[in-house]
């Protein structure tokens, strides 16, 4: 999942005629997608489905609809504007775990492919039981995939340390005894020696995001040993 | 004001049809407008004010214009290229009073909007009384911005420390009793950190600057409140 | 030396067109060049030929080459493709005096440009005399240009502490006794503050590698003295 703060419609086009083998879904992050012409963004999304690529806007943007109660116009209008997927989070916002599981719920019913999002932006991580426990929720609620929140940083949050480095032992925790963790689990991992790490330890095709677009083509060299820090080790 | 010092024809395209609305006017940085190509300078010159968003070679040119005793073939040549705005600023070189005051009086002669800087790209910063009394005289002298000087990389330097924080003491002493400084100051603030802290002290609408062109729609959702950093706030 | 991990068909048009005139060589970094759809590629290498700048795919694909025992197959294919450069480095693997110099021959036979690489890219740096050997031999050899290892990062590697600031000695060491050195040397220098103490140390025209396109410009900016960090220097 590529985050996409800022491309352009050459800068898209770009993006995808060079690397699109390589991504799987693209979020139009934050709440950058209500700040663009809706020309602009009606052609944006239309290019990136023509690729075969998902596209998603922020959960932050979510969050405001589910903030505001319009969550149902939220959908029709993501829906109407051709967004392939829908992203459930609470990185901001205290959401209880009915209105959680509501809201995957309505999404799924939209069609929509729904990803959720465990983890704060802000303040101490939560404890891993907590998520453990949130992952299967939402998945029994009908979650496609379970993003682990690393933010654009990738620091100071989740798994990772104030340095960006994963806390191995948190990592491991999380993936004990949960089953299929390695199709369920999305990664966010914006840094090159984490995505090397959760290559090493999950295997080439773990799913990872926040990927930035200058960062596709280099993460799919990790990926195939293409690149030293993985050489002969794909 | 959006810090460019590489963007293409394309690139430029891109960013204009994606975020026009949320620039006021994009810097050419550095003395970067003297290494186009002519033909390619003004095609993007033309592009940018058939958006409305006015154009500025960076200072540095001013300086060495100032430095080479070539200022009035400098305004010319900016104002045939068709530049909207200069930049007076004195990060390299030292100028007494009078030669600035002359400088801004003749950039407006020749029709620019002229925004100056205060600031030292080097050294130690200024005395806030020093710097208050060149806004001041910067103003009065014609002026219709000032900046305050935050270089690209927003650390150590103006009113950051060298971990790119805000000094608020120096913030608050910089605005005090100063009229109207919401409208004519402007803010070099190329970190998310810092200008989530200006959005926070002085609005939504605070002048901004050195925004690298990847960050445009990511600043306009801070300034929002569509961004986890700044939700609920605006 | 460009470093290019990620420039898509308008992206490189885009820097061509505004910088071409600073560029000597393309490098298609790591193995990305193998991930390319066939026909992006082609038209890439052609447009960047188009401007005269050379093209290479980086040395990671040339080691891989080599550990698989494909090495004519390899520079067959980079040959047909268009590359016209090939860089023989051992950031990864460890390569025998003996086949490094057969390498750099039979790149040489096969019409390319040959730059070789000195240096690790993981692990304690080379000793100086060896590296002084390495560069001895490989010129020797036939290779056009030597390479000093920077990384992308370029942060304790080479040359470079953990801080990425130049350890002077052992710059210095290198350079000792070595004829002709200002065209034979390139030195990968990602960060400003590497550029500005080469071109400080070996003046505006000294060769540097592993630049991010969109520092090509603000690094000719550098070199002419059109930036404050340099300003009245050249």
């Amino acid at each position: 999942m590529v985050l996409d703060k800022r491309l352009g419609l050459s800068e898209t086009r770009d993006l995808l005629e060079l690397a699109s083998a390589y991504i799987d879904s693209i979020k139009l992050t934050f709440g950058t997608s209500a700040l663009y012409p809706k020309a602009v963004l009606r052609e944006k999304i239309k290019l990136i489905r023509s690729y075969g690529v998902d596209v998603y806007p922020g959960g932050t943007l979510f969050e405001i609809a589910l903030w505001q109660d319009r969550l149902e116009p939220f959908f029709q209008c993501a829906a109407e504007l051709g967004f392939t997927g829908i992203e459930i989070s609470d990185g901001t916002l205290t959401i209880s775990p009915k209105d959680r599981r509501r809201a995957i719920q309505r999404a799924k019913a939209h069609g929509f492919k729904v990803v959720t999002e465990v983890g704060k932006k802000i303040g101490p991580p939560l404890p891993v039981l907590r998520m453990q426990q949130m992952i299967a929720d939402d998945l029994e609620a009908g979650a496609d995939k379970v993003i682990i929140e690393g933010r654009e940083s990738g620091k100071g949050v989740g798994i990772f340390d104030e340095n960006g480095n994963i806390k191995t032992a948190e990592m491991e925790a999380l993936v004990h005894d949960l089953p299929d963790f390695e199709r369920v689990l999305v990664w966010e991992a914006p840094l090159k020696n984490q995505q090397v790490s959760l290559i090493k330890r999950f295997g080439p095709n773990v799913n990872l995001g926040n990927i930035a677009p200058e960062e596709v083509l280099a993460l799919a060299a990790l990926r195939c040993g293409l690149r030293g820090d993985t050489f002969g080790f794909c």
